[in-house]
């Protein structure tokens, strides 16, 4: 099964690369693939989304290495989470919230023994030292009590989830795709139970966006539309444009639903 | 034999990442080789010049996905082309108009047969449902016919040909790349037609460009110069600088030669 | 064993691909991994430092194909390196300088037997025409005499290596990264020997900073700081922020130390 990397390295400097040249060390036939490594830095949120959005595509058994880590070398724990279909490897910070939202948890370890890692770690760079590496000998075969102590819980992060109140919704842009589509995180199975048609307006800053749409072509040039995005959240997008630029929106901004 | 990804979805979100996945489910043991993701989002004249000056490096056989799609869900018909050295699948809005100027079409099929998609296919992400899905399936072996009707015809764009008169011959700016090179839709062959010894001047806005060098290094410093590039089109190069920086010229641009 | 690439051809052009393509043509099996192609364009510096940076990280006998190269089709020579441990392919113009203070060589090959090029290679596109090709052709394992002669000498540059007096030391920024962490090409090593408890002050600019960190989310916010980086050498970083952008630097400007 492959490894799959995501992080925030960008594709600039060497860091994402020697991800790659750790695991060919270790596990030389094991193929690995990029999902992206240009999370912005430090954006937890961003970097979960992405995650979520994408490993369900991925074969079963899929080692995911995910590393977005603001805390490196702190108390964060570096952690391994295999759940029914899946393994998820990386810090111990929110970046696995919302993929653990809809996966079943089978097992948490926490990182510790050492042997799995490269020789005397660094305290910057734990992506190479111990998160791919990790990762590369659980691909050779590495039963997971070997990795580290089973522990309970794991961090969470409330960005993810809309706040519900009896007058309104509450949700957070947690994405602005490439194409300037805005991302929610109102999924289409919240909106469905309160709103039977999916008729609600949807309170962006100031201004109002209201209308459904099924596919980006069919908006009208310039005007915002709503639209459930290939993830099954609601975005706001623009024909051809981007409804980021043309709303003034940027990732962490609210966005509201009246009851 | 490899399947070759060309998109505008960029390497900051997860799409580019999850066609490899959805591929990697199918098809394990496929290559996936990514050409390049980093199109303009809806550039279709920059992706079907980028896949022009690459197809043919690849092994014969290769199995190429482009997706540049501003009309993904609506009208346009989603494709299989095979060639008599490849096969190109993605969208029917002429992304292809280039290299079939080059390539032999044995066959073109709308893509129809839904067995070949992703369970309920979106309306806003056929690279994943259906294109990527389609290539997998393609790689294991599926014969043409299973994929949906044979057609006769696909969509061109007149952007990739250069216009001709009696007085004159117009170009277009087809690309701008990294270095500022800007490469121009005319061929070498187009021009030792006409001008036995290459000798010519290309009328770039106000600016008339004449020296025809060989290779970059060979260029005064900031003064741009032609070259035939590596895809043996005419470009305008500046020795270490941009030559779009220099000329203020981008994709799209005209330029001109009397004849 | 892997060929793996590093380049500042861009991931929005068809030239990393194009190299790729090569490759499978020649050598089918062979794995290609990216290292980066982000390289800032003709940066002979930061390309070598991210080669540095990251080659020993891969498994033994990797091929590498480095290419930064201003100088193509003029005088530089085209080049083969076999180390103890690794080969090196790409132009004789300073890349490998940082690798080879590290890495002991065992044969320098000058490229120029045109059997293992692309047929009539161009004078622009070395990368796919001599590199990739030459890369493919050893990782099918012809032997080294037959890509060309012997040569004794390589090509140095001055800017990897600090100037020592006896008051100060002069070191050059060799990279600043994504996160804004400035790298300089003063090691540990170097500063160890003459300050043992490692207690010194930089001169960046017109500031001095002295406070030495282990990592990054130990330092005060908005504050640079230093640090060994992942790589040994000294960083300026300032935790969860730029110091680039904190203290104005950029690649190439100095830093001193007052002996």
């Amino acid at each position: 099964m492959p490894i799959v990397l995501l992080t925030d390295y960008g594709n600039s400097d060497g860091y994402a690369g020697i991800l790659k040249g750790v695991i060919a060390r270790i596990s030389p036939p094991c193929p690995v693939i990029d999902l992206t490594h240009e999370i912005a830095p430090f954006d937890i949120i961003q970097g979960g989304f992405v995650l979520y959005q994408s490993y369900r595509y991925f074969p079963r058994q899929t080692i995911f290495v995910a590393v977005v880590d603001p805390g490196v070398g702190g108390e964060r724990k570096p952690l391994l989470i295999q759940t029914e279909n899946y393994y998820f490897i990386g810090p111990d910070n929110g970046l696995f919230t919302l993929v653990l939202h809809t996966e079943k948890i089978e097992r948490i370890v926490h990182l510790t023994n050492q042997k799995y890692f490269l020789k005397s770690p660094s305290s910057t760079f734990h992506g190479r030292d111990i998160f791919a590496s990790v990762a590369a000998h659980l691909a050779n075969g590495t039963v997971l009590e070997n990795f580290g102590e089973e522990i309970e819980t794991y961090q969470r992060l409330p960005e993810f989830s809309p706040r519900l109140s009896r007058k309104e919704i509450v949700g957070t842009v947690i994405s602005v795709d490439r194409f300037g589509n805005v991302v929610t995180n109102l999924t289409r199975v919240l909106l469905a139970e309160r709103f039977l048609d999916l008729e609600f307006s949807l309170k962006v800053g100031k201004r109002l966006v209201k209308e459904i749409k099924t596919h980006y072509a069919e908006g009208p040039p310039k005007k915002p539309f709503l639209l459930f995005g290939s993830s099954n959240l609601l975005e706001i997008s623009v024909n051809q444009g981007s409804a980021a630029e043309v709303l003034g929106i940027q990732r962490g901004d609210e966005v509201k639903i009246k009851l």
